[in-house]
């Protein structure tokens, strides 16, 4: 297969830099683009990015130009890590100019014609790309990804709605610092606290695991039919998103079952053979304190969704925490992974 | 009224410091002895006891000496931070000796005519004792404050069960590093981390709240008729217990009606009056990103049941979160307040 | 005494928030204004300002409106938490309307007839306000505290310098978060990290101390006649500035020799008696682990400058830990204390 | 080259994890056992430990029986994570009996015939291991790897005293949890705090870079001619130890010229091809602001020494700040590095 310049826009950010990290001896995909706001146009991605996240920008990034996010960028695909007030414009202007779009951003999320992908979860629904070029004329396309906290949430509850259907789904979340992007947070908000709140996430959480575990006829996706109440609070944790879920499920089932249903789950071959598959989509921990996000978000390079504490509620029926890496499965791997899945399907 | 003398058992513990602290100056009490372990045992308290609370060790404290655990102390009230496996036999043993026994641990809490108390929620089941005392031809007698999660939940609670009745509580913690004590939790686990888990905890939250919410008749108390379903977590804060409460209601209401109810919560004047209670039980905060522990545990001198972001659910009635201090309200200004309140009742 | 009307420059920052907070309830002091950036203006004081401290803003604070920082406010003296590039100008022109200002800004520390004054180290540089007012033909003035740092250190040193004599200081900090203002520091850049590098911190505590520690004859100061070399690092500490001292001194002296002479030190009675000093200057403290952030800085109010660790050095004569609170003694209290000292002496 | 087969000594321990992790693919070593205190003695690896560590037990390491640390295991070369006091006795024990000792603990590191190593440093030391089996009449040995903060400050100092000379050399650190073992410090004790002490680690950062810096005739080492001052604190960190170091050179140099001779230094071929040494043992930084342990202590997969901010001090001639990952290369990686050392030169 050749090689395909891809390009990402809102490089010099935090998930911006995770794709720069991520597609560093990529087998399919060389970076020949990177992006940047105005502050940083002209300069190396060396002198204008501050590299915030651990181990080295990769040598052949920091060479790279910081160009501005406009059309006219010698790549085929765009992985876009721009904030979402900007991605609302510019990510319909790079699709209409035949840039095949993937996007970080939630600006198009919930449109009826952009997919919103978790490869492990809804490949079928990646062919809502073709009605979206149809109906909009463009050549290229907008794929997005989900939120970081939707992520792990979201696949895990898949074998759950397979194997026994889904009521209700109370999930609340403990999530990591990095979520916020760079500078973010700031350190005197998180330093022996909590703070219980984080704008606009409990309707993403509430909202996008539903459209993904939806129906897609080809033409358009039906939602689950199940509802879900989330809280969502941000905790002095650098990477690595953990939400404990209680469920309701439509057909009663032990966590002995729960468990051997969420071990069986396999994604589909052509998922299990993308570059960036972990070689386990769903680890099941039996500790009676895992998972853990030092000890466990780096499962399966930070792609792998890891639960622990399978156990009956007291009143539904079930309870469970699970962990995803925000910045690599939930965000910039993530996309990437759609990528992937896509150009395996030949849908770009 | 005069002093009585009090005595702190297992006071070098960080339970035990905490009634140390709290004991200082108190118009109604003089501590007139403290208890330690074995090592600590004849040496004196500023000796024998690593002082780990902010501000310095009270200077009478530091002159007494460390007296072991057992029965002969001079003191007519005794205020137990005892290890559980401890408290199980040793409480019943001064209590049997005539000592009013104020107890922390989790021992006793449940037992039939053992008084599990919050001023502020069941002052009418400290008469309790009375049977207690009847029944096992004590003198003296074992009164229990509640499991340091529990409190909040319990406090925040209360004006809504005597408002709109309640059908189910979920409750997921994040709670702070001084609830196991000190040395407690290792700082591995929690730089950087989260612990989904706290042994022992999510049954006590489960069970406590219903005893408290409970209706006494003199003689016994029937549970209140709700479920509690409970996710306990262990956070990188030193102090404060954080909730997130989503509750189901016998009766519907608003959240406007709910912030309305719990800012109109006053406890009786007999408990206001008490040397410990707080100008205020039940505090409502309206911004959206409160309570948190470190800028909101210290109100009402840690007494105070701090809620915030009361809104409607999106499946149940109801969500909120909860903080309380967890070892002042929940713990040793907990069981000292109680202390007052059977006092101040003549039941002691 | 009569009240005198106070204004705070700057009183929706963290700094700021201080000065707000200090001054509630203050015996001398009643604030009459705060002023606070353009988004501010206009605003009340609650709504303008978005609290960081624990515990609440004061409601008689919360009633004010944010007034902009300029000439014209009902004030006899201003407490300025502007930024130093604000301060540069705005400063003088309040000093030159008549206004006595006490300044937390770097901005004119180093002007020779700008005082710099810790009440309890050099209270005979506060008659430089006369030489000021004559040169510079104002009926106010500028008075300055020191960098936040340099506080504690100063205060350490001072007993030292005048029993022993100093040759030379290595001092290496270990600085709290709320040194760089709110929303200062990311919390990724200090979670499970340390980031060993304060913009333009170093300088400061290198020439502050000895400025303060020089002679004045009443028409200028004289730098005292040592050296200090400074490292400092940014901690995951929310207040308290910690800083290992290796000092080589004029004249030998053994560490219980340095022990007793900072023990010894008491501030002149007229420092003593203002409303802010604290009970002690300067705490020595015996135990191998102390002085910590979190458990000292609270000593005397966060007013006292608390040591540990007082030992022979193994190359220079002594080495020694320092505590201060930073945004106490080291910001919004040193500078009321400044005024409280000058008003004390007729200067104001 | 045959593949040797190993021990770990106190294998269930957080350094004893570090070697089993290290040691997982290793091209030279086989571990053949693993050994842990009486309450794991006959449980398997999986059920004896808990894992610390991020990322997964090795599934090999799992099936391993624990056994007692005694004589009578199958290696011939025995890594020891054994407690300083356990060491004393039972490391000769294993020499006298044949095996090749390579111990992390204290006990004998400073012993005349005993090589305290770090290949990069001291690599012509190794010889002593003769003159100890021949004083002994042992036919193992023991070879010590130094303290774990001693390792990145000395490292860093070898290329300037093969340069410049050294007279005096004052350290600071800003030490990780991970240093103190599992579970070793209380998160209440590092929460929003810092202690500036560390039991007995002043001591050993004063002693040993001396020891290893110094001359070695093959029969014994004269110590380097010069002094250190140290004061060690513990932070926040889970792993890597920062030290802020200030140097007097025999020689004047600028930081130019330091930065030159630290960038130029190469170990010997001997050392530089060894399985566990990385690509560069000493890196120099050049952002105002690093090395930081988060970003920086993987360098090299924890086994390269990182150097930043290298200055001239304004009063001695030097300043910087090293960075080493003190449970990789100053601990487990260290002493692996060190064996594997030895046997590449035929001593073992």
């Amino acid at each position: 297969m050749r090689k395909r310049k891809v390009a990402v826009l809102g490089a010099t950010g935090a998930v911006g830099q995770r794709f720069v990290q991520l597609l560093d001896g990529h087998p399919w995909f060389t970076v020949s683009a990177v992006t940047g706001s105005e502050r940083t146009v002209g300069r190396s991605y060396r002198q204008g990015c501050r590299w915030v996240l651990p181990g080295e920008m990769p040598v052949w990034a920091g060479d790279l130009p910081v160009l501005p996010s406009e059309l006219g960028i010698d790549a085929e695909i765009v992985f876009s890590a721009l904030p979402s007030e900007l991605a609302q414009n510019l990510e319909p202007a790079f699709a209409a100019a035949g840039y095949q779009v993937f996007s970080n951003a939630s600006a198009h999320r919930m449109a009826a014609d952009v997919p919103l992908l978790i490869p492990e979860v809804n490949p079928d629904h990646a062919v809502l790309v073709e009605r979206q070029r149809e109906q909009r004329g463009w050549s290229g396309c907008i794929v997005t990804n989900c939120n970081c906290t939707a992520t792990g949430v979201t696949v895990s509850l898949k074998p759950l709605l397979d194997a026994f259907g889904l009521r209700r789904v109370f999930a609340v979340s403990l999530q990591a610092i990095s979520g916020a992007g760079y500078p973010g947070v700031a350190a005197l908000d998180l330093t022996d606290n909590v703070v219980p709140f984080i704008e606009g996430e409990e309707e993403k959480l509430q909202a996008e695991p539903l459209k993904m575990l939806g129906h897609c006829d080809g033409e358009r996706v039906t939602p689950a039919d199940f509802g879900i109440s989330a809280h969502c609070n941000r905790v002095a944790v650098s990477d690595g998103h953990v939400v404990c879920v209680t469920a309701e499920l439509a057909q009663p089932a032990s966590a002995d079952e729960v468990i051997a249903t969420m071990q069986a789950f396999v994604p589909p071959q052509v998922v299990r053979e993308l570059p960036s598959s972990p070689p386990q989509a769903l680890s099941v921990r039996r500790e009676s304190d895992r998972p853990q996000p030092r000890r466990d978000r780096e499962t399966g390079g930070g792609m792998t969704t890891v639960v622990g504490r399978v156990r009956a509620d007291s009143l539904l029926h079930l309870r469970y925490v699970v962990l995803s890496h925000n910045t690599i499965k939930g965000a910039a791997g993530g996309s990437l992974q759609n990528a992937e899945m896509l150009l395996s399907k030949g849908l770009v």
